[in-house]
């Protein structure tokens, strides 16, 4: 059995916690939080619920520890920090700064001795796979990215900070026309306008000028500004209602010639109820893998692209290339 | 640079010159052909062509050898010998015989020290590495692979050997509604009649009778009788003008649950244009990978399963992880 923690109990923590009920062979042994342990009803009755404050002592209880905090603050410290006692997962996904936090986590984990594999997920992760991918099989060719339909906790944030705005929920849709473009070939020429549009459901605090309010969000530079934008405002029973869920997804495309008669597309696409449970999940398989590369005497920072395929499974070599070569 | 040969000059070889020339970071050495080498007529005009049986001479000449010959009586023989001499790669396609193939292979290079990576294109290849990483992230899930719509060489073969037909090309075409039953998350339990259906055009000879050739296509063990199959009689010069290409494609998901509410779906396809030459490309990907795993020591058999994602392109992994992830 790989002995895993998991270290923040949020949205992130619980998907890794059901992740792990999924894989037989893995059991969670301690769930680390900063809130009090006592306040958390957690599923898994045979794991313990401690204080970060004493994860110390598990170092030699745990294989890999699962860091479920936030790109903005928390894993900029976390990974580095707690690679010089754990291998450990995470799922930073500020893009521009990777190679910055690869060189932190880097430098611990080659002095400790243990592993890190940072930006784990499906964007960063399982869609930069398939572009690293198409990349290397279709050198010339292009690449296209498109997100949803799904929520963004990001730009759904930006709304609820606006005056007059009691909740919101905002999805992001990519536009069909200009998928199918992509599909047939074309090779279009996209604007962010014309591949994604924004779609916002909102609560108002009583006395809110509505108006203002679609303003303000449409106008908003870099989150809305830029796309076509709809807002409906609706009750707060009517989101709790319709709109709980976190649903996402995405389609990651490379159209390609291999002659100048040629071509061919190559389509990767998610469609998934619960962001952070499919998150979870992949973290969980890339978990496996640094336990099994670190008990091969693998040790430092870590991709999705340095790591080979096999690992990430709980079946041996031959099994796999019998049945899914 | 790294220097490449090919063995065998069929579509797949030429496949593997056309995809040389679109990746800056490879040479095209030498082209072997068990044929007169004087009545090839090749791209590159750098390249030697030269008969196999001076093969052995280029040992230290070339990086990498890709195989090009088949799966039935080819392969077998080809990749255990010229392992002992060169890094290698293959596309052996008979799934039920790789485990024997992979332990011939991997014997023989182990001894030589070179590196030997087979079953390397499409299927088994990219669709392998889709069940692979799709199974690993959803354990509790359900696994559909769709070929075409596409020609299906084994097929329209198999036509061919029928008496009175003069040619055929037989298309392999997914039904669209079990594709989007499976997409909608319903996991339908689904026969090979309801997965495809066959599109036959056949060209008879002289006075060949169409009913007894239709008669015997769709009562063909194996490769018909269990499918949904329309024959078309058409002319020769029809044949030929719109049916020359070699298109080919598919799909593999995977649905899968992470908790008792939420489902998730993986998809991945492919649209070729030509499956040879989107093979080959596939090949000489995974050359460079032999490549460079060899040149950090690593020998013996490997499939896709086995290789890091970065080995594939050629960009250092700074570049990689900042362009891509």
């Amino acid at each position: 059995m790989i002995k895993i923690g998991i270290l923040g109990y949020g949205n992130l923590g619980k998907g890794v916690e059901k992740a792990i009920i999924k894989n037989k062979d893995m059991e969670l042994v301690a769930i680390f939080t900063r809130r009090n342990p006592n306040n958390l009803n957690v599923l898994t009755k045979s794991a313990k619920v401690l204080s970060v404050d004493v994860i110390e002592e598990y170092k030699d209880k745990i294989d890999v520890l699962i860091l479920c905090g936030g790109s903005a603050t928390d894993l900029p410290v976390q990974t580095p920090k707690y690679v010089k006692l754990f291998n450990v997962i995470d799922s930073f996904d500020t893009h521009a700064k990777i190679p910055e936090h690869f060189e932190n986590v880097n430098s611990s984990a080659l002095s400790s001795g243990k592993i890190g594999i940072i930006s784990v997920g499906w964007d960063p992760g399982l869609f930069s796979l398939n572009r690293l991918y198409a990349n290397a099989i279709l050198p010339d060719g292009k690449d296209y990215t498109f997100w949803g339909k799904g929520v963004s906790q990001g730009h759904s944030d930006a709304i609820r900070r606006i005056n007059g705005v009691k909740d919101a929920k905002q999805y992001t849709i990519p536009v069909e026309n200009a998928l199918n473009a992509v599909r047939s070939g074309m090779n279009p020429d996209l604007s962010t306008r014309q591949k994604h549009t924004r779609e916002c459901f909102v609560v108002l605090e009583d006395g809110a000028d509505r108006n203002q309010v679609e303003h303000e969000i449409k106008t908003m530079p870099n989150y809305f500004a830029d796309y076509d934008t709809t807002v409906h405002f609706i009750s707060e029973d009517e989101l709790k209602k319709n709109h709980s869920a976190i649903p996402h997804g995405g389609f990651v495309l490379r159209s390609g010639k291999t002659s100048d008669e040629n071509s061919h597309i190559i389509e990767y696409s998610l469609k998934l109820d619960s962001n952070p449970e499919f998150t979870s999940s992949v973290l969980v398989s890339y978990a496996r893998a640094a336990y099994k590369l670190n008990k091969e005497g693998v040790s430092g920072c870590k991709t999705v692209f340095d790591i080979a395929p096999k690992y990430l499974i709980s079946k041996t070599d031959e099994e796999i290339r019998k049945t899914m070569l």
